[in-house]
């Protein structure tokens, strides 16, 4: 009844959702703008975090835990937050999911649809809420937080929504077959149904708690399956404020709550293993390292489980020429500082050729290119209020030590340590800056893998069209999840994309203004594409919903 | 230019296919009755056939082989057939391919379905050749080689096309993206390309050489992947033609004709792993034996290949109640004869309840029901006509060895042996007929496999619910493909469909008349569902196309 009622309420915004979805062009429900909200939001936002200091997390319709723990340090406070999350054994979690699946599959997708647009209409209501759960457990800036965990995660969902309900809506409910024969007619009648694989385990990553696992788990349950959400033991808050609404929602509309259930563990005890190797996960969803990714997706073909990666990518970007030199630098600069480095889109090598950077000004240099760069993310990070608003606050030092460790690597020159910006809200966070380090393509195996920070790599090259061959070899045998592009001669443009595509990466072309490199819009933009090793976690193409369930046509003669 | 004509001369076939595809009804634009062509035409395909026997076969375009090689024995003749096919290494077919690739992938979709829909009109012309050639190299009887390998096989490659046309025009080629800023709009202008994974590699089986081949052929062509077409040794020329056919239409159309090569070998230097393993194939559909399938899906982890297998599965049919005893027998004989119990969706497993089968007469034991079945099937046998064009010629004696093999497993009771039908035009053809055996649930071993070939186990079991356990469970652990269900009783049914489609099987219920479970129509019936190991190789769900070419969107700033 409610859900049927829900759905009828949410309709529109999914058949906008729907069309939005393939004409591709801008289109955000969820503003992304914080004045868009109510005045008071933020402040109510930070109240209920800050009233969660502390306590045992108590939202979850998930009973009779075996304990409650909890590790998450805020950057920002530079102090635990001191929350703690019910526990549960592994082989429970997934008992219960099976039962709540059992009669989730027999819900309507008309009804499924409608719990999970309600859902998405009651976490808008805490987006602010979870912006500062988000802050204080990621280490992004207030802003950042806000977009990233709430309107843009929940564009995301929206966006599996649109494409998962046209898939499930393909064929019709029943057929009559009626095949003519030479004197009669041979009829057979048909019912097709689309059946959910079975329980759908989402694990979470420590950068991006929400926006990350949203897809998933709402992929997972229109298509009929129950799911557990394990999140990174140092980023829970923020997806187990979207799983309490989930399940307060799934409650009221007659379902069983634990059809989503947090399924927390410590870095102690981990159970991540157990739960991807138990039989009954027929699906996995994971954002995370490319070791333990590998690792489930070996596993993954001696049970036909289905997973969806995304692992670690080397980004990459590609300087020909320029007739906005200072623009592109602009571009760059915030590209490399947003975050501090640690989105997985996050520019890391930056190839130049030896000959130089064509621009209005003459070659430019890759020294002089650096020394620009440098100029311009110092004076980024200075400025009082953009720099700790790009910035991210460091939990823990271990960014700190990776920066330290690529600056002692063989083959590497370095510019001067860069101030780290300042916040005066926030006199505890400890924030950081980009280190730029030169080097070129005879240390390719440095700039193999992905520096996960605010790491960047100036290559010079032996040419534009080595730089290229470079950018697409690494792209095939270590995986690109963005790739950036400055040139001014199309048939250069043209050859970029064509040599780039094959290796499964999309181009940014010469961004000098207000989009970088780093963002991707739901609706218009894939995430990853599913063409290289960096995963096939698309967010959001066919496959990502149609293989989390299979069609049956059973027959009666 | 001539495949854009070609495009526009079949276009509302196309789009007839598209509609069919989704309304799930009966479709069929091949004819499968052979009176539908001109009356001359199996003469002439004969004649074709014979023409073609000890020469080497010359129609493909791919010139200087290292040798020819043939090993095709006619079942119906007894001897071999002499075709001698031409042999390339393994490392240049697929250079070849990856030459041929490069410029496919610039053929817009349209030519590309415009050179396929053309050479399925010209394979049309081509249909009764195709069946003497399927006929004399796998056993099947004329009709029967006719119907599968010409019309059948032509409706499931246009299934393929109708699907993939859609997804491959699910976006628009570029879009503007206007987000509207404060002050001003920021506008990225994208372009959307549906990007080729690589050269395809598609393994046929010796029973059906173009059903099972030509839907992952047409797949990957229209995503614009090359295409290596591996024929089993003992079954080549039926895919030849349609090989030869293609090449030749591609190359009217100014496209390379080794965009699909033929690329044969020998049993006793096969070349199936070196392809498979070859970095640069993409994407493996495969046929046959669950050892070497398991090995494909192992090996392609380490190389995100897409593989599509159908590999095997233990058929069941569970019997409960009926109110057409005669009509149930009928069927069951005709589904077991047909081609000697070697289709894919040959049932092999009967469940009957050791309390019997309800019945309008009383209830019916197994011991009765296997009587039953027995005289049927001698009937049908020795019918004249029906006999042997239900039943296949055996290439060689495996066939019956396995039989002899499973008639003394322990545990096994058995039915008096049936005389084989007889074949008056082809003396020399060795035909058998389905033995018979008898068990129950206590030796689930020996019903845990698939005994490829006129094998039947009628197996007692302790009640129906006990039955309908143990048939999900084998679906689960070792696949099933198809699956029948005799009950009056709809809540029974609706058990029955409840049970098995979670194990992900989809039933046929109560065939009484002229549809069998061996049977799957094109453009209404999934044929395999992709939910259990029998594989995921669905003709045709969306990932069977989505996954072999991905989405890039660039990006203009």
């Amino acid at each position: 009844m409610i859900a049927s009622s829900w759905f009828n309420q949410h309709s529109a915004l999914l058949q906008d959702a729907i069309k939005a979805e393939k004409s591709r062009g801008f289109y955000t429900p969820f503003p992304e703008n914080p004045k868009a909200y109510p005045a008071e939001s933020d402040e109510k936002g930070k109240l209920a975090f800050l009233s969660k200091m502390n306590t045992d997390f108590d939202e979850l319709l998930q009973t009779r835990p075996s304990r409650f723990e909890g590790e998450e340090i805020s950057p920002w406070l530079g102090t635990g937050i001191g929350i703690k999350y019910p526990i549960f054994p592994d082989k429970l979690l997934v008992l219960q999911a099976n039962q709540a699946g059992a009669t989730w599959k027999n819900f309507s997708v008309n009804d499924r649809a409608g719990i999970l647009l309600e859902s998405l209409h009651r976490a808008q209501e805490r987006f602010f809420e979870i912006a500062h759960a988000t802050m204080h457990t990621t280490g992004q800036s207030l802003m950042m937080a806000f977009q990233a965990s709430g309107p843009h995660a929940a564009d995301r969902a929206l966006e599996v929504l649109a494409v998962g309900y046209e898939q499930l809506n393909r064929y019709p409910e029943s057929v009559s077959w009626e095949k003519p024969q030479s004197k009669t007619t041979l009829t057979v009648s048909k019912k097709f149904k689309a059946i959910p694989r079975g329980v759908g385990l989402v694990i979470g990553c420590s950068t991006f708690p929400t926006w990350n696992s949203l897809p998933g788990i709402f992929a997972n349950l229109l298509c009929g399956n129950p799911v557990l959400v394990k999140p990174h033991p140092k980023a829970v808050l923020p997806i187990a404020i979207y799983v309490s609404i989930l399940q307060k929602t799934l409650q009221e509309a007659g379902a069983n709550p634990l059809t989503v259930q947090l399924a927390c563990d410590t870095q102690t005890f981990p159970i991540t293993r157990d739960l991807v190797e138990h039989p009954d996960v027929r699906l996995v969803d994971y954002t995370g390292n490319s070791g333990f990714g590998n690792w489930i997706e070996a596993q993954s073909i001696l049970s036909n489980q289905v997973v969806f990666t995304e692992k670690t990518g080397v980004n990459s970007v590609l300087i020909h020429s320029t007739n906005d030199y200072a623009g592109m630098i602009q571009n760059l600069a915030f590209a490399v500082t947003l975050y501090s480095g640690q989105m997985c889109t996050s520019p890391q090598n930056f190839f130049i050729p030896q000959q130089g950077i064509e621009t209005l000004e003459g070659m430019k240099s890759m020294q002089q290119f650096g020394d620009d760069l440098h100029a311009t993310i110092s004076g980024l990070l200075s400025h009082p209020k953009i720099g700790s608003s790009a910035s991210c606050a460091l939990g823990n030092d271990q960014l700190l030590r990776k920066r330290a460790e690529a600056q002692i690597q063989p083959g590497v020159t370095r510019w001067p340590e860069i101030p780290a910006a300042q916040n005066e809200e926030f006199p505890e966070a400890v924030l950081t800056s980009p280190t730029l380090l030169g080097t070129n393509t005879q240390h390719l195996p440095l700039i193999s893998k992905e520096w996960f920070g605010p790491i960047v790599f100036l290559v010079e090259t032996n040419g534009f069209d080595s730089a290229l061959k470079t950018a697409a070899g690494l792209a095939k045998q270590h995986g690109m999840i963005s790739c950036g592009c400055y040139s001014t001669d199309e048939s250069v443009m043209q050859t970029v994309a064509e040599t780039m595509e094959t290796a499964g990466v999309q181009v940014c072309f010469n961004y000098h203004g207000g989009v970088y490199v780093n963002q991707n819009a739901a609706f218009s933009d894939f995430h990853l594409t599913g063409g290289n090793p960096a995963g096939n976690g698309v967010f959001t193409n066919s496959e990502f919903v149609s293989r989390r369930f299979f069609w049956v046509g059973h027959r009666f003669g």
